[in-house]
């Protein structure tokens, strides 16, 4: 094992047995070096992986609030990992869309609306938000993207499975330079956000109905038809 | 952004671009270091992201031979990820054990043996040793996991997706220690390992007939008890 792996295994079983929360700050370097008795190097190198894990956030300085907070943003990590996998051409953006449909619409299908109302309405009021501000076309292209993904994220939060969102999520972030890159020309642009608002504007109205059988189909539509747009451009 | 993440990006584009290919050696990190205009501290931390990420594979020593060769074994960072964020309870076991159920029976569901049948049949004859294998009574119970999860990944690699495949390994891999700790005595095991080197045997046996459905039904009956029975020790 080597010297960081220690480390990362200790913050592993801390967590585990509850002695280590979200929110916590983590040791300082010598500290941790001292208890596992590796060097200060071997820390930080545990410290920088679990920040591209999204496991801490780090600041800098050295003051009494410097130091590593323990976060969860699994997103974060899983997407890191699979965005340099898809460089390398071991995972394909095709087999990454067909993931990202499998995993939406399964939460199309599995979202329950009854299991919380209060919850319930309160995503389905943000997820229209969304689509009102996304509605503005003279919104910025960037905006636009990260507005969506917040919509689908937010829906398929619907389905009560953090795991399922959290790889979804990644799934989306890890190529969404592909797709930003793909659609050159802003007429092309203008002309496909106004197809996908009409999308999300039907995803919705049937997610808010109940209607998971249908969002599903949409969704998949959706997805298959912004996939195929963005690669014969 | 940090220093690290420079490194991280350009090993990024150059995957991409196909500048950098599977089994290529990274530069020394004294070469990185002055490329980047960045300390050979932060290109070490690069390095070991990379390799907790599964995208490269480190050796030690100084040699010409020594240095970061470019792999890619998604499953491997994408679990180094899960693992944690389940230990901080952000991501729960019942989450991980749903999506694994949909992942494979979508698998099951989607595997075509007639796309590649020599492929096919390779992996219907490899999946069928391993159950020989499995079959031994004495087998060792860290080997029966083992090989219990190649059988598993094998099986869901006729689907021909790898982002699912990797992301079914690493969902298991990251309930691994959860599993094994749940069952601890040794009677408890011979029971157990029992009925799972039957359900094996009928999953098999309904893939290579090509029943899909059958196979994906099975797969979610055989998820589903053992992740019952291990809860109820």
């Amino acid at each position: 094992m080597r010297a960081y792996e220690t480390v990362l295994k200790s913050i592993e079983t801390d967590l585990r047995s509850g002695k280590i929360k979200i929110g916590d700050q983590l040791p300082g370097e010598r500290a941790l070096a001292e208890t596992h008795g590796i060097s200060r190097a071997s820390v930080r190198d545990a410290i920088r992986i679990l920040d591209a894990m999204g496991m801490v956030r780090t600041s800098a300085g050295s003051g009494p609030n410097s130091g590593a907070v323990v976060i969860s943003e699994p997103a974060i990590g899983l997407s890191a990992t699979l965005r340099l996998h898809v460089a390398s051409r071991q995972l394909s953006v095709a087999d990454i869309v067909e993931s990202r449909i499998l995993l939406e619409t399964w939460a199309a299908s599995s979202a329950d609306l009854s299991s919380d109302p209060v919850r319930s309405d309160t995503v389905l009021r943000q997820t229209a938000d969304l689509l009102t501000t996304m509605d503005d076309p003279g919104l910025d292209r960037e905006e636009f993207h990260d507005l969506d993904a917040q919509f689908h994220v937010l829906l398929s939060s619907l389905a009560g499975n953090a795991v399922i969102e959290a790889m979804m999520e990644s799934l989306r972030l890890s190529i969404s330079d592909y797709v930003s890159e793909s659609v050159t020309s802003d007429d092309a642009w203008q002309n496909i956000s106004q197809v996908l608002r009409t999308q999300h504007h039907s995803i919705h109205q049937a997610v808010a109905a109940g209607d998971g059988a249908s969002a599903a189909t949409l969704l998949r539509e959706h997805i298959e038809w912004f996939y195929t747009e963005s690669r014969q451009l």
